[in-house]
């Protein structure tokens, strides 16, 4: 009887086209999916010359897998994930490898990790991006979880993965959730890099008065420098496709976006994390508001203004100032990525490497990007910096773009056209690079009505005062 | 032998000072801390001419309480509360009531209202605000939790509370863990309105090099105004607070702000609720940011340039502007705070009583201004709008601050010092006042990479389509 070298669970479009990826690389495939019609349907229009093996059951498709027998979950995160794992734990031994390739919460990974370790089953949470056409052809793949299981796994997900120069884009992340936390925060990125492109699509559009094919034009030139991206790419695309009546087809979409729950837990892990995550936030909040159309409308009745629109002669270097902005404000974002991955792996023990996340998301995800070369550069210069912001590189890159940034944001401004993540980004630049902020005021406020104490300046910061504020200005020096 | 009216668990500060108000308005009283010493101090210095009974188990405090027995918890949140719940419960009877006072999270408090609920035990959570002094004299008081227990213990907790024009501030709030949720909110707010201080604070001093006692006297005026509130006036105390050398002893605080939590929680559950809650997610992330000191004196060294400074015959211009600004972000904070309650009011079935609530933090609490009243005002006239940005009032005041707050706002991004909040405010006001913002190019990058679909302006929201971007162009309509 043959035996099958993986076991695919969930034929959806991500799993079918993996499981597709996985047969042209020479893998012996068992494919079950929980109705048992689409799993017909996957072989009678696959099947043929792939050494491909239906299962009715989870179990028959157990049976049929070589030792250790590895199986990946492509069913949706949360309860259907729990499900199946009950389903199968049962059905495994000690050494095989289970491996969840959905968008699962790094703490359930966590928690799956565990009690699957416990039983000597070894887990992998394994993130996976690059949608439909990246599984098909090369996804970028995220995995950590119980490193015995990488040997055993590592040759036939990087045959499958994305590839940069021949490197695949496929590394062992970490223990427990590392490879979920990893793909979370590639996601909090995608929110980033789609709000920063749609705040300039629509400064573009209102504030300079740009035509579409314009300003297609102008992320296709874009996309042959520095931004160099899928994001950049598809956004010239998207903005020269037509309607029927020959009109710009994104005038005619609702501007009402949804949000499947990654970007939201980025954002609150960076607060649980204690990071300044500003501009994904941002981006998060910006869908939330997106949500309120209705509402949005009623109050433009009441409040709005229309944006005035900058002079012919001043539109040129306006566009390049808008360049300049989503290039910087992008390096804010990826920074602060990074910061919130480098937190994270100090409170969950994990050993991240940083860049080799950089050079796993350079292709086959929906962030690929040139940037993200520069990134795994400055990794190899600084392994562990304070910041990239503090990378020489980087740093002359910032102050490069600043003056164009300064001049967006203002046009923004000024314009009255919102652009909250371009101009967090800028705020964070600001307050990044301030040796002396205004955390003074707060520490003084709270010391004020709460006694919360301060430190000073000109002391050791291990000992903290107190001012007596309403009664004779005295301060105190704490116990 | 004497029964006592309430017994007050935990002599802090905090549970101290209510207990002194309580006991000056008639109310007798049994005391009891974990560290027996605290009692007896307690009592030797504040026992003389009051009806205070000491305890020294929590079985002694219950025995000597009145039926049915009220105890107030002014214990510090998390393990200490279940810990002191744990033990009291089984002495309680049916109809007790047991107040938690501390700053509980309200899921924990929604638990214990359960919980206790199914015993008979009167569970009710209450946010305190006003620090050492409110506790002392008039505190900010916000129960909710077991609506039975409002009758019995009303008018003790009103007698002790602020009070404004006779009305105190002191208001039944709702189910389960209400009174500390409207609690965790007034915090929030409380952040951001302490950022906008302190980015204004830095504006005036770094951007147009006002001395400081020129800045309190700035605040002071504005104090008399639209602004008055506590924390404007307590900041211009701070302002003019001199160090022994003379100088303003404000610039020798160190500029680390240190935070307890409430602040996150509300900024966490803005994002569980969808509510773009951005401008006190911002102030969290200054805190954040004000914590990385030796990060930020690296990155001032490598980008810093200092900032530019107004020409004297501008700067009274732009002292305005700061107003204005200051005043519009402040109400677009609040704007947010009540979007805030009301998605959770809807999520988690409680009628919060808008107006009220903005009554109970008219004083007593940290928030505390003149613009609460405005806003109580504004719920009269409409018990539940869209948003406080669409009272007719407010907008009118928007209209009138905002060209101000972009001149402020640009003044911030062009002399380079961070403004995040008043930033993030004004692209908030720009995204909510515009018909048709930018989500429609998110929205077909999401249909562009991951078939997610979109809806169109011009047909009905109910019908989804998809572009085949890549392929033939056609747009199809989804089932």
């Amino acid at each position: 009887m043959s035996r099958s070298d993986i076991g695919v669970i969930g034929l959806g479009v991500m799993g079918a086209n993996l499981a597709l990826n996985l047969s042209d690389k020479g893998y012996r495939l068992g494919v079950y999916n929980r109705t048992a019609a689409v799993t017909a349907e996957f072989v009678v229009a696959h099947g043929q010359g792939r050494d491909l093996t239906a299962a009715d059951t989870p179990q028959q498709l157990v049976s049929q897998l070589a030792h250790p027998r590895v199986i990946l979950l492509m069913v949706t995160a949360g309860k259907a994930v729990e499900a199946v794992i009950e389903q199968l734990s049962p059905l495994l031994a000690p050494g095989d490898i289970l491996i969840d390739g959905g968008n699962s919460h790094f703490r359930d990974s966590n928690r799956r990790w565990r009690e699957l370790g416990a039983r000597g089953i070894l887990f992998v949470g394994m993130g996976i991006s690059g949608g439909e056409e990246g599984a098909r052809h090369g996804p970028s793949l995220m995995p950590g979880g119980a490193a015995a299981a990488w040997p055993t796994i590592r040759e036939m997900f990087q045959a499958i993965a994305a590839r940069v120069d021949g490197v695949p884009c496929c590394q062992w992340l970490g223990d427990g959730g590392a490879g979920h936390y990893v793909k979370m925060v590639h996601n909090g990125i995608e929110y980033g890099d789609m709000q920063l492109i749609a705040e300039v699509c629509h400064l573009l559009q209102h504030t300079l008065g740009m035509p579409h094919d314009a300003m297609a034009d102008t992320f296709a030139a874009w996309n042959a420098g520095r931004l160099e991206s899928y994001l950049i790419e598809i956004t010239s695309h998207i903005l020269r496709q037509r309607d029927r009546d020959g009109s710009p087809l994104v005038d005619k979409i609702l501007d009402r976006a949804g949000q499947k729950g990654t970007g939201v837990w980025t954002a609150q892990d960076a607060l649980e994390q204690a990071v300044p995550l500003t501009l994904i936030g941002e981006a998060v909040h910006a869908r939330m508001l997106s949500a309120r159309k209705a509402e949005r409308v009623a109050a433009a009745a009441l409040l709005g203004s229309p944006p005035a629109v900058v002079p012919a002669a001043e539109r040129a270097a306006a566009v390049d100032a808008l360049h300049d902005a989503l290039y910087a404000a992008k390096l804010v974002s990826y920074a602060q990525g990074f910061m919130l991955l480098q937190a994270a792996a100090e409170s969950e023990g994990w050993a991240l490497p940083y860049g080799e996340i950089a050079m796993l998301w350079r292709a086959g995800c929906i962030i690929r990007s040139r940037f993200l070369g520069d990134i795994k550069a400055s990794f190899a210069r600084q392994p562990a910096p304070p910041s990239l912001l503090q990378d020489p590189y980087f740093a002359g890159e910032l102050k490069a773009a600043e003056a164009g940034w300064r001049k967006a944001v203002m046009l923004a401004v000024g314009s009255g056209v919102a652009a909250p993540a371009l101009a967090s980004a800028l705020a964070f630049y600001d307050g990044y690079r301030c040796a002396n902020g205004s955390a003074n005021i707060l520490q003084a406020q709270r010391d004020f009505f709460g006694a919360h104490s301060y430190q000073r300046i000109d002391r050791d910061p291990a000992q903290r005062f107190h001012t007596r504020w309403l009664g004779d200005g005295g301060e105190e020096l704490l116990p």
